[in-house]
């Protein structure tokens, strides 16, 4: 009882041990795990996005507590038609993509500021380094669905367009950065809903 | 030139750094690298294995060097009905598999000897943490496939009936550690090629 | 107080810290540590196993709490003539042995399923990498002793004959895994107690 | 001569070791190796930025080979009044910075998008965690100067500005992620010089 | 409210996550979590040493909870003329020292006993890899003053002198270890406080 | 061939991956290694040390190349009455040290300056944390011996007596340290073989 109630503050509080080097079997209190503290059934049946838009299901510690120390996750992506997984950086783990359906172009820029683009096919794989900004569109005229393997149990997201533009950051620190007039941030963050 | 030789000599030995904590974006001569370094296209297609059997393809750092250094890689499972993936360990990584086809019966057990069971319908996941022995095992009257998740580039796989009864390991050795006659080890021994 | 009892409860839950990066000199309260917390005394005394028997004694995070966080654990190995440490892995750490009286035969089976022997006299070491199966064999006439030491505070063991044979694993999987009949199967099983 | 030629190779090819973990003092063939190894002479003197404008000096792995495999780097950071350090994200780990002369405002977006504003006296610290967005602004009339440590010996650096507008990302992409005209994205990408 | 109970008792013993790899985006409860959090204004204002000695101050987990699990540090260092930092080491990182003000010999000592010196004048840096002995000495005629930098968020110091004369150690060992009298280790001795 | 040479270059260079996290079974050519590449003779025997002496035989990554990458060595640890293995710290691994024969007193001091001390007898084990000052002291009449364990394939040692007094610190930096007189310092040098 008392190890549960530690144990779930401990989750909430969100200071875990380094991922990839337990000093026990798994994370759980030996006398109450069953086979389902290790299943994860969220992922069951796809999703339909919106026309035009993209959307993401996790199993991360989070959604899934029996990762906790394991250094691996997942996520399932789905893009309607023309929709794009905007450019993001996951700070905690690479990202190892593969398509399930359709297909999908996708983009990796690395600290040198080299773009790499590929085209994907059903059944292709790309990997995306830790730390690096990375994006996929779905150019094709059918849904396309992708898998997507971290090694870390909680890879995180930095999501750009959002982080930049809808944090509330101060108009006058992104004139300067992005080089335009406060106007442009101004339309930049209209599109995104500025947090209070 | 001599850089990418350097580094396929130690691919090929083997002495690589500690998977998630690269000094570098990835493990390329970036004059060098293009988009096709991080792309993995070996998935494309299903594969039918034979009646009553079970087949794996991996994308790990042997079949895609570009994972090296990046801590993750995949493998894509193919069960036939009645098929059995044979207990195993993977010394290097925890694995999160989730099933895209089908279903499958996983057992995982760990260090305490208690084994956990699960049936996985289409869409379930289940982790198997770093060095546990587990198994998976399609009762359905369909084929199975899942996709399964690894933090290492390099997770191996110690596949115990081969290792234990194909490897060579004396009669002796086996008759005693399984507290069962030598005839009963070279019934064993005989499903096995042994290595000579 | 309170401090002792969240370390404590943290140990029965058992998630701890990656072993060789502590932020601290060592993993207690500072104000109540003595000597006594770095201090062992269970290997004090040989134990002597049955006649034909193997027994092992360890001094890991489980017996030597004031090992959390260091990274380093022990074991002392005890072999009657005839006796067989049978194939094990430790998932968490590589193994290093070394013979304090008599003589071993050990095995070593890597992920290519190739077979390692040698024979060890007195004074003689050998090193079994992480997650790897082993097994040491007392071919002399004489009891054998060795002390083991392991690059984590809790390597854990995988003890294959009664992980496989012994956790409740169904008959059908083993059947098929190792390609035998339900018979030899059954047959294997009798010799261990299987867990209710 | 041989050992130094692989060396600096291996520094080219960008494999290393995780920083942490050395299992030597350091990363030099020990029979050449003198004090300036370990000495960096680049940060002598300050340098001017340019009026409005922010400069940074980096002490990491590229300018300062002795770091390597050490896990700390440095970097001087020089704003002119009025000048940004746009927003961006260290890959590879967490920075410390410590504000020499002047005054700045601090930002920091976690990845649930929330926050965190500081203004910082000359004297004052203030730590941005692993890959996540941060910036710093030079709000006063004076000259403000700042030393970064970073506990890796190449952090890396992802400026947000460059990597999404001027590294050649495909306008649609950038039109539908950041939900504005191609008219705007053009905008911003005139800024920056776009690699061909 | 029970998450920083837990969190303030788990600091106070002390059991940290490896430094470099946390699951989360940084260690605090982000309901509760300010700006503030990741401050630290405990370094404005220089401090003057008192004549012929040397300060330290230190922004590590100790002073500054922020940092936890981020995996750096800094300390700033005040040498007044003629000012030693005794042959000291750091078990838990390297440390990469920057000279703000006037000059400083430094000199590091590897494992095979060899010392290495240098002088660094105002803007030198120089790296001290983890757990080798090194040491400061303000050779001028004016204060010296250095920042340094960590790769651990706790680096932990080991002062030689107050460790070997100042803790307790019995005078035999240390005649043995030193090869001198007990006459000369009580001279020794006396100059350190020895703890009672 | 050409793998075997890189590998001893790099061997020779020392610059390891992290111990614990190899991404393949150990780090030799597959193709050529057999079981002698993970055996260790050197240890065979006891050695008698001259009397009042300490002696010391390692099996680390120097003399036993079969650990690199796996995170594990031993030390054998020779005592004749009243000799002391000096202060030391070994900088990359824990130590946990196990009495063969005879009776030791063992002593450390964490970084607060806390010593402890402990009189171990024949079977008793004490660990001393990765980077603190320790030492060993055999009060008794007849000789001691000792195996340690260390959680790194090179754990190094800074042995305190010798990197003090017998690299060639200058006079001045060690009489400010230790708070005694130049005579004093060189009383203490000449006990010790100062290189040239």
């Amino acid at each position: 009882m008392a190890y549960l109630l530690v144990c779930s503050l401990f989750l909430a509080v969100g200071v875990f041990a380094a991922d990839p080097e337990l000093v026990s079997d798994y994370a759980a209190d030996p006398t109450a795990t069953n086979a389902s503290f290790f299943t994860f059934t969220a992922f069951r049946g796809d999703v339909t996005a919106a026309p035009g838009t993209f959307m993401v299901r996790k199993a991360s510690l989070v959604e899934f507590p029996g990762l906790v120390g394991l250094g691996v996750s997942m996520a399932q992506l789905f893009f309607q038609p023309s929709s794009v997984n905007p450019p993001h950086i996951h700070p905690r783990a690479s990202e190892l993509l593969y398509v399930l359906e359709g297909s999908l172009a996708v983009g990796l820029v690395d600290t040198t500021n080299k773009l790499f683009v590929q085209k994907l096919g059903t059944g292709d794989a790309f990997v995306f380094p830790k730390g690096l900004v990375h994006f996929q569109f779905n150019e094709g005229q059918y849904a396309a669905k992708a898998i997507s393997a971290f090694g870390s149990s909680n890879a995180g997201t930095v999501s750009i367009p959002a982080t930049i533009f809808g944090s509330g950051i101060d108009d006058q620190v992104l004139s300067k950065a992005f080089k335009v007039g406060i106007d442009t941030i101004q339309t930049l963050k209209a599109a995104f809903a500025v947090k209070a």
